[in-house]
C-alpha cells in the first residue's frame, strides 16, 4: 500500500454528514451496474427505478439478484414485484442516462416514472411487466426468493431470468454480449455515469500456465 | 425496444454450453465492481480472490455484500471469514489487473495467492487479515451476517465497514472518491476488464427540477 493512503476510520465514517456518507460508502465497491427496474402493479399501473445493485448469483440456474431499501418506506417497485412476481432489468445506455438517472425522483405512487421522465414502455405478450424500449440488454425475471436483510432492513430480491432480448448483432459466439456495442454505461457513487472502454480479455487463469490475451 | 433485439428464451440459456451459459449470464447486469478479497487463517496462511459481486447494502451503518460460490466447494476465503470474522476488499487497479485476474486459478489451500501471482500482503496493526499494497482503495470488514440463497446454494456475505485507506488525493470533500484518478477498473462477463472514463455527474433528481450537471 503506498504510503499517500489515508486511513479513515469507523468514527470518521459515522461523523461524516450524511450526504458525504453515503457518496464515500458508496464509492467503496468500485464501479457498479446500472440497471433500470420495471414493474407494473395488478391495475396496470407502471412504475420504473434506476438501480445500481444487480448482482449475478449463478447461471444454472440463472440468477440476478438486486437490493431494495426498507420496504416500511414507500417503494413501488418492490411491492410490484412481491404483487406480480414479474419485474425487468434494462441495462442504462449512453443515449439515456439522464431520464434514467431522472427516475429516482421520488413521484407520488399514481405517476409513471415511464412518462414522467420520458422513456416508453415496451410490452411483450405473455410477459407482466413493461421492459424499457430505449434498452438493447433487457431481462424479464421471475421473483424466487426474498431476503430481509436483518443489519439494516434492506431487502435482496433474488430473480430466475426467464426471457432476454438483446441486440442480435452484439450478441457474440462464446456467449458473452459487448457491453461497449450496446452502449451500457457503470455507476460510480451515487450520481456519476461513465463509459467503459475495453483495456483487455485475459484467458481462463490456471496455476501453472501464463495468462494471454483473448 | 429497437426491432432488432432477439429474444433469448429460457430454454435457449439452458441450452448453451457451460461456458457459453456462464459468460451470457455474466453479462446480464451490465458492468461489475472488481474486488480482491483477502483474508487469512488461524495459522496465518493468507488467500487472495477476485470477485466481481461486492455491493453498497447500506451506509449508517456502512455494509457491504459479496456472493460466494457454495460452501460444499472448497471455499478458501470463505472458511477464512467464517473463522478469523475479518477481511478486505481491494480495488482493481489498472496496475495489476492481470495479477488480479490469476488469482481466480485453483491454487492448493497451502499456496498463498499473493505469492503466486505477485501482489503484495500489507498488514495493518490490529487488523487480522492483509490488504494488497498495490490497490488504492481498501476496505477492512467485519463479518456480520452469512445468508444461505436457497435457490442455488451460494452465500451472501455481509460485513460492515471497519476501517478504509485510500488514497487521499482522490477523496474528494463531498466524500466521494475518484474511481478515474484511482485507477479502478470495471468487468464484464468472467473475464473482459474495462476502464471507465466519466460521461458526467447529475444532479439530485426532484419530480418537478430540471437535472443539471455537477
Amino acid at each position: 500500500m503506498n504510503s499517500e493512503l489515508k486511513h479513515i476510520c469507523r468514527k470518521s465514517i459515522e461523523a461524516m454528514d450524511k450526504i458525504q456518507r453515503v457518496n464515500f460508502v458508496n464509492s467503496l465497491p468500485g464501479y457498479k451496474s446500472l440497471n433500470l427496474v420495471g414493474t407494473t402493479n395488478g391495475t396496470g399501473q407502471t412504475n420504473l427505478s434506476i438501480v445500481s445493485t444487480v448482482t449475478h448469483f449463478g447461471s444454472a440456474p440463472p440468477l440476478l439478484g438486486y437490493v431494495s431499501r426498507p420496504e416500511s418506506v414507500d417503494r413501488h417497485t418492490l411491492s410490484n414485484i412481491l404483487e406480480t412476481g414479474s419485474y425487468t432489468f434494462n441495462q442504462v445506455g449512453e443515449s439515456f442516462f439522464k431520464q434514467a438517472h431522472q427516475t429516482s425522483a421520488r413521484y407520488p405512487r399514481e405517476i409513471s416514472e415511464f412518462e414522467a421522465v420520458g422513456l416508453t414502455p415496451k410490452w411483450i405478450e405473455g410477459i407482466t411487466a413493461p421492459f424499457v424500449a430505449e434498452s438493447s440488454v433487457t431481462t424479464h425475471l421471475k421473483l424466487i426468493e426474498k431476503i430481509d436483510i436483518k443489519a439494516n432492513g434492506t431487502v435482496l430480491v433474488i430473480g430466475e431470468v426467464i426471457d432476454v432480448f438483446a441486440s442480435e448483432n452484439n450478441l457474440k459466439p462464446d456467449g458473452n454480449i459487448d457491453l461497449e456495442a450496446t452502449g451500457t454505461l457503470a455507476g460510480s457513487g451515487l450520481d456519476q455515469y461513465s463509459k467503459p472502454e475495453k483495456l483487455a480479455r485475459l484467458s481462463y487463469a490456471k496455476p501453472d500456465r501464463p495468462l494471454s490475451e483473448l
